[in-house]
């Protein structure tokens, strides 16, 4: 779908989506920890497209499943309950994701 | 003004400022992680006053000013140009901390 | 899927439920007064699953659908249009809930 | 302020500051509890105007201290850790409105 | 579904419920130009159904697929990466309206 | 302040900022047009910097009074009553722009 977005012909939008792959690459920070805070960011702004999507590339990154955990925490005391719907879908997600090993990239 | 909060001698309240301490203390992440993803997650959030908290914890966590320029990046892309308000401040608030030296715990 | 949640052993998360339990129980508010506040924060905050757990405790604490519709319509006029569906599905629950009547706790 | 909006001539703004007075009224619920709606959804969406105004007047139509802060902790709880710098001015506004007495309507 | 809300016979939901017409009549502005005002919030604010709606009905107002591209561009960028699933969903949403034409009023 | 995030030398930050002038250059959509979708977006996210920065902006492209009230109008309809103080906000400084006369670019 991203592909489809990309034939919009947008200037602004295909240099965003440039910029959206500059900040995840690897700096200062690792990009495992990257990964994370785009977790985390994603989890408190309550989208569950972005939530997986970073859950799989934490895991590429090779994030283990008890540092996911302490993210998944953070989140929720900082967003509150209503986080915990997609708390749930980060689990479900991470549990399938266990269950049938990552996917090619 | 936490300690005005605490006498107020509500239970749910005291109990999940308990949470919120445990939230960022060392397990499989280190500290110095979960506070940059304390502040990813307050930038994301737009509250400047978290913003500035957390930015003081990290720095007492060892995390070095390049390391939270790429944390505000991260903020910056996911949250978009709405956070660029919150970024001015952060900025100005971690000059100001370098130029003062870190006040006392 | 709390089970599951629960189940990944981590503390901030386990108190955090501990918490979120405590905050409607009946203190100085009654329980359905509680439910309320829930379910009015809930709808602001458009997260559907919440509202309808909310609409569910509310309805086993005794309150009416009179009472439900003006919960609604006060979330509706501090969040705005943008809480329209989330009140369509709203209304939709609370009818599938007076057709089939309670479930069970 | 209010009066200077009204002042623009614009029916649509004119109508919506109509429906927001008629959403406190009260109905099926009383008035006092409509003000606790509106507190609590205004907390969790951290509109401190928004919460110094329910605070007000909930206190007007005989919520007492012990029930604003039951309201307090429903916010926290659903809110999260982001609600936090609200709920220190939203007490400092109380111990303040405590000291003083109530502004003549 | 709205006529089903309308049904509730709450005065405060149905007189919002006017207001909103209201909004999105030709004034100072063009109905046009309120429809992409009411689609670039809706898409800021990640509602999809909102989005859907207002793309519909830009259309019907004579809105072009380019203008409506540049829309959808000031939204990412003010919105951020957070925003790239309803990006996504607004864009299959306008392909399967150019598709098949738009629907009878 | 902005000339001081851009020394932060970020990559990311820079060309976030390149991607944000770009979106509101003429295109499809005129310059005055683009403000507004920047106005409206801002103000259903409650920042009140970005706020003015629009209002300013779209002042400079021509944009009316008439014509802004109507953007704050459908600003407070999808929003909701939490809009307000910021267009309270927003009428006060617009009023100040007219008072003082807009400032040189």
């Amino acid at each position: 779908m991203n592909a489809r977005i990309l034939e919009l012909d947008d200037r602004t939008i295909k240099r965003f989506f440039g910029v959206d792959t500059l900040a995840y690459q690897g700096g200062a920070l690792e990009v495992r920890t990257k990964e994370m805070l785009g977790l985390v960011a994603s989890m408190v702004l309550r989208c569950d497209d972005c939530v997986s999507y970073h859950i799989l590339q934490s895991k590429r990154a090779g994030v283990s499943d008890a540092e996911l955990h302490e993210v998944f925490s953070v989140a929720l005391v900082v967003g509150g309950s209503i986080v915990v719907p997609h708390l749930r879908r980060a689990v479900a997600f991470l549990d399938e994701l266990n269950a049938q090993g990552l996917p090619p990239e």
